[in-house]
């Protein structure tokens, strides 16, 4: 951490600086500058401590840290990518994995049409959402336990693993019985109660970003999974929330490099919220696959004209195969595979 | 809803959008435009409908709500304002209600120190974390069970009611005992098992607004509070996040006039939040005031340069008690008082 | 545009928006809603209204408006995609377009190392700042006129078109001698004098979006250019602004199909200034050719330890030359080629 | 600036950053942390140089700037508050000083009404446009040098200053000669050569932010104008661009104290841009004279159903003379007057 002085701060004010860091066992290294007086912080641990341990004190004007909040999550503690195996799939490894479905459970009849079509397509996991955060109250919320029910079923029936949302920290335990990789939605990415306790679960999970968290928040996220013990995280860039109104989301494509160059874990991608249209969603996946993401979440509904929910977003099962197909030479041009 | 065709869409087409419309009940009118067919969707409940419903549907270019998503909160539903009695303190008020103490209760010595302070300076209510949902899993989580029961003892000590967060569905029962109001955090807008559980306590609540949601999507969530059979919600603003890095969130001040217009409910601010640096706490407080809040949310300890929580956002109780007295001919210049 | 009138609305508020329509030779069509009255206005050039002139007249709540701001852009206006022919090379045919060099021209040695290397890497046109609009007034504003002789002289020997930015409309005529393609940098998307001095000079010129402009905005900005007769617009996604700070600006990836599906015109792709660090470069430049841009804008240097603006997102010509040999298969993987 | 190295960077590429600190005249401070070397760049020029020219160099990971990129705006380079005194009228005083008028001038009849209003109501100077930037070129954009004879006619006959807007950089000498203050809007805060011009012409002039500018940008943008001479420098905070749209801006109220901590020079705000809708701006005016700005700019329109140019944002002359009354106590209850 970088202490900057105010101009003309006092020796005594310097003081308390360094006496701070002393009393937390770190070290400290003066830079006597023209005009101000810099306080280096040393420390293996300095990323988590809280800036404002320093900012507070007298004569500080401004402290900058250097080493990053998120620890578990990063390139430093760890170098070689994470591999995460879900049903012998691995995630983060060679193959780009696509996790395709409706956005949510609305009946076995619907439910068995999309893991028929997206089976054949090539998609490895079947995604599909019981409980359904809704912006409105008046909104359809989910199939919930019979939902879950329905995905077991085609789990089992088509030997296809499933990934499913969980939103209570009281349902994980029951949720992790029927999925195998458990989802954070965006709007949970900081419900810590529901971090604690997937990370406690040991099951598979997918963090997905927060509609306005920065990386460095969404690796920190990542850490509470971590810390918790459950080492089987995938992460998946959504989509933040900007000014742009003519897609849903904006795709932050930056974030797969930025990811890759930081943090050992593997990272997937959801084109569909991003885009919120259809036709915009074949673009945003190719560019997905090229620019390195492990993985792609997409929303397939056997009659999207029909969907509860997110029917505009949705790709029917041609749209889907006929993606399948347009992405195969573009991993292949990456060296992957789907 | 409005539903724009494509040029060219056939009468087929157009008739899908009719027919959809009549089977959900709802009344239309064609608009036959010289370039465009434009369908207008009419009846009293179009703002809680998805408008994915009409977008899907062949031939149609673009679906625009006219009507808004949110109902209950909405001055439409309820002309008058809402005030909201805790204690016999209205909250909505002519008075201006100042909610004031230290981010996270660290020890009975501190949270005493917090209570006179603010108490002597003319606040009403004591703010107070016991559960504090942070950033980083390394960091201080709050004192928890113990910071309730020192809340209830500064409480009944100073007869001065207590809001408090609550992060988990399954606390909401517990601290709805120990607390006065509840506080939904900024991050947990969107938690709807939280935000259900509190609908059904009664307990009255303050709902911070999310980091990046819109008006719109706030006025909707307050909707699941409401809808769930509690009507002592009060809003609170407390910054959103820009690309702005000056403050730690941009305040939204426009969004006080949006909500005294659109809604009934009653708005306070948290100008600490939003600052991020105690020095910049008193203008904002002042902008808020004058611009026609109903209360404060501030943060104020007794030892900032000591705090484990937010030390540099919190004003000293000196400086709380001359901002408080700042305040007073503002409230006076827009006809209230505090 | 959609009129809709506030609940309880007099007949005569009513009528006065009729009114207006018809003053401004529009038609209406009243849609008596349950709740409320809706007024659709219809005309081809309703898109080019403010919606003040009805949203400022009594009774009138909201205002919205379906058909786009934008005309000449658009795919409505004219359906096939447009061809924008540069000394032969065609920018939105089926060559991915690359143009490359180093941000600023800084001597004849750097820029004909840096000519040499990126049209051997096989880039299509050479880019060069004469004129660098610097955030900061003590930093390098580029070498002026004698950039431009440069730019002419490298043009004439190694027979490679030429893009260089233009900031004052008084050196549009001055520029366009030496420049096969003007350059309006995001900072003047909406320097209205520059465009149309632009639009007069029928230069082909590439339209940069700016730092916060919404696609909307970017195609009502190209309708300057289009409106003053300047037929050879292309348009450059470079970014925007948004919370994230891993990388210099966000890479709006989803721009390139709205853009493709809303307006005729060509886009490339400007992935280095997004970027803002040389290692984010490829991964980038990859998505943006799966996705569907018709060319790129990269900053290559031979030097970039050396460079005078920004060296830290230019690649060396070694690292050039790679991306180039990994764009190939990837934009025959989506039918093209570079 | 703090140039943190490579965990395991060589001792010549530490050497590498050492030499170049040198080669720039600059001193250097190693701090040998446990992980990571990282060094301290002093000098009192440290905040104009790039971070680049370190940022590039083999080994280094991350260059974080210490001191801020703007200088003359700084209140490092002057303690004391500038006031511009603009015909007698300080602005920066002790007084609030309001300018309003329309945004457009349309013709002697509307600028004269408005101006007898403002006048009498309280304002010290009439604002109005000539030439208009205009997001669509199918737009009225001003009646240009008609307009600006119109503002000279009303200014003699009223003795009352103007404030006037100039776009293009060879027009600043003529409307220098009409305005009292210029008026750089938020479009062109980034208009290099514009900004130059004006600092060589010494004419007082109000500088808006940018739809997406920083406040570092905004300085660093202000800098232009002092570094080129011209000291009457007035900032004008007008709101920024985020993804709220229940407001057209969002004001950033947090502005004006952080400008006031940073900066020597006075500061205005725009209400009526930010708001968008005349019933918002009032309450946003409140709040920027608590919160502790100069003045004010307001849209004030004699008959805004028939304004050329945002007439849903303007007052009429009524609701400008309420406002004007409510505003007073506020002014005093800060120490000020109106």
């Amino acid at each position: 951490m970088i202490v900057q002085m105010r101009t003309g701060a006092s020796k005594q004010e310097i003081d308390g600086v360094v006496q701070r860091a002393k009393s937390l066992e770190l070290d400290v290294q003066l830079n006597l500058g023209t005009d101000k007086t810099v306080v280096a912080i040393l420390g293996s641990n300095t990323g988590q401590l809280s800036t404002d341990l320093f900012a507070v004190l007298p004569g500080v004007e401004q402290v900058t840290r250097i080493m990053k909040p998120y620890k578990l999550a990063s390139r430093e503690f760890k170098a070689e990518d994470s591999i995460v195996t879900v049903n012998g799939i691995e995630i983060g490894g060679k193959r780009v994995v696509v996790m395709a479905g409706p956005c949510a459970v609305e009946s076995e009849r619907q439910l068995t049409a999309a893991v028929k079509a997206v089976k054949e397509a090539g998609a490895s996991l079947l995604r599909g959402g019981a409980f359904k955060p809704r912006t409105s109250p008046f909104a359809f919320q989910g199939l919930e336990d019979a939902g879950l029910a329905l995905l077991l079923q085609a789990r089992e029936r088509f030997s296809m693993p499933v990934i499913t949302e969980v939103v209570d920290p009281h349902d994980v335990e029951k949720v992790s019985k029927y999925a195998d990789i458990l989802q954070v939605g965006a709007r949970n990415m900081q419900n810590y109660p529901l971090l604690t306790e997937i990370g406690k679960s040991k099951c598979p999970v997918v963090l997905k970003r927060g509609l306005s968290a920065t990386v460095t928040e969404w690796l920190t996220a990542a850490d509470y999974l971590l810390a918790g013990g459950n080492e089987h995280v995938i992460l998946c860039e959504r989509g933040v929330r900007t000014f742009e109104d003519s897609t849903r989301f904006s795709l932050d494509i930056g974030s797969i490099p930025v990811i890759k160059k930081f943090s050992h874990l593997p990272l997937i991608v959801d084109p569909s919220h991003a885009a919120g249209h259809y036709s915009l969603v074949p673009a945003m996946a190719k560019a997905v696959v090229a620019a390195g993401a492990d993985g792609l979440l997409i929303e397939v509904h056997p009659n999207p004209k029909e969907a509860l929910v997110d029917g505009l977003q949705s790709l029917t099962p041609s749209d889907f195969a006929r993606l399948m197909k347009e992405l195969r030479p573009i991993a292949e041009a990456v060296g992957r595979y789907i």
